[in-house]
């Protein structure tokens, strides 16, 4: 299928989408955060196929949210590990998964977030930086 | 293009993706924060192909983040305004803002988030509703 690109966008979300904007890349970045690092967990995890899995690890690994090491020489065999703007997504997908947890679960099957930080079951509230406030549609000017 | 249906996983992320996980789907939900309501304005803001503009539209009116009002009659006219669900999903559209911001902008066009509640520039922050502490990766357990 033809992609259009967003890559050049002046836009955080377009060139955000143009990286993670499919079905699988979101689900296999959510896995990393599980602590999940090799393909064959990502494959049993995900019921995806090979040859999809390689293309989205090729992509992290591409677009530097995951560095992909050899932890293995003979023969050699290689993880998938996080790096630093791969960790620092976890905020925006705390805030995705609030979200889905909200409206898409029908109170039915709702995964409970812990912080283990306090230890308390929690949910992720998106604040301002500068004053601490919810930041909320109408509130908010690009 | 056959598409894995994740909408019954028992995740609010694969839920999420099966609903936004494309390029164009947050895009157009991004322009209906900026105040975009009608057809018109989606097209010509992303240059869209009028059929996949309409089928975006239709995903997310169906889903229930845009409700499809009347505000014409002769001719029947319509707009597509944020529903309770739409509003609530900019703070993860904050998030995902932010990340891109951050990783993706190279520094050179990034856009300046204004918090028209406080009235100063700002980021998002993703904290815990418990503890009021940032959310950070190896932090939040699912």
């Amino acid at each position: 299928m033809r992609r259009t690109s967003f890559a050049g966008w002046p836009c955080a979300v377009a060139r955000t989408m143009d990286l993670l904007g499919d079905q699988w890349t979101m689900l296999v970045l959510r896995d990393c955060f599980r602590g999940l690092t090799r393909f064959d967990e990502f494959a049993a995890s995900l019921g995806i196929a090979r040859t999809t899995l390689t293309e989205r690890l090729d992509r992290l690994t591409g677009a530097g949210l995951l560095a992909r090491v050899r932890y293995q020489s003979r023969p050699p065999r290689y993880e998938y590990v996080l790096t630093d703007s791969g960790r620092d997504f976890l905020p925006a997908m705390a805030a995705l998964m609030r979200w889905g947890e909200q409206w898409l679960m029908d109170g039915d099957l709702g995964t409970t977030v812990r912080h283990t930080d306090c230890g308390r079951d929690g949910r992720a509230v998106v604040i301002c930086s500068s004053c601490g406030q919810p930041l909320e549609n109408g509130t908010v000017h690009a």
